[in-house]
């Protein structure tokens, strides 16, 4: 497999593992917002909202401007690349595993086939 | 975004969330292994393997068989094809922001510049 580091995949896939998260991840592909204006839209408090944004930041998946007394929220420099190469990987041996299934599968038909013509049926 | 099952999604990041569990998959991705191959290969007590293999379970990872008194793991049905599809919407919203800020980068270097030469500089 291709290597990335371990704990910047850990710290990835644990932040997507929530579904109010990869809201925020789509709302601030659509447009950058503040703290109080993402806790509004997923119907959560200010610390509830706080603590999603940092694990997310955490990861690289969004960085955060204070100007004055509102922090803004943007997208992070993390594009999912290392996140992208290892499932694209998996998916890889997943197909491979699975064809090479379908081939066993295959030849265990053909055997029969053969076995019941030999057979005469 | 494509809308795929939230607490599918949830799972299945969770489960990928952690490198012993990712290096689980690779290794079936390449061939069966009992749970004790696995505690053996990754250094880990039958205890500690059994729940990483219960996570990879449930998320559709993982399915395993129990023959005699061996139980075998295999690569689930899962090929992350909603995880996949998630990111690469992201991708794409993330590329698109990111050639917007390009483009108003852009911009105020050509005003500038044309300011400059109006400024006789």
């Amino acid at each position: 497999m291709v290597q990335y580091s371990t704990d910047r995949l850990d710290a990835s896939f644990a932040a997507l593992s929530d579904a109010t998260r990869r809201g925020v991840l789509e709302q601030l592909g659509r447009s950058d917002a503040s703290i109080s204006e993402l806790a509004d839209r997923f119907h959560m408090t200010l610390t509830g909202m706080k603590k999603h944004v940092g694990v997310l930041e955490q990861a690289g998946l969004v960085r955060t401007e204070k100007v004055g007394r509102v922090r803004t929220c943007k997208l992070g420099v993390s594009r999912l690349a290392g996140e992208t190469a290892w499932i694209e990987e998996y998916r890889r041996l997943w197909a491979a595993r699975f064809d090479a299934l379908d081939e066993i599968v295959e030849e265990l038909k053909q055997k029969e086939m053969s076995d019941e013509r030999r057979q005469g049926k």
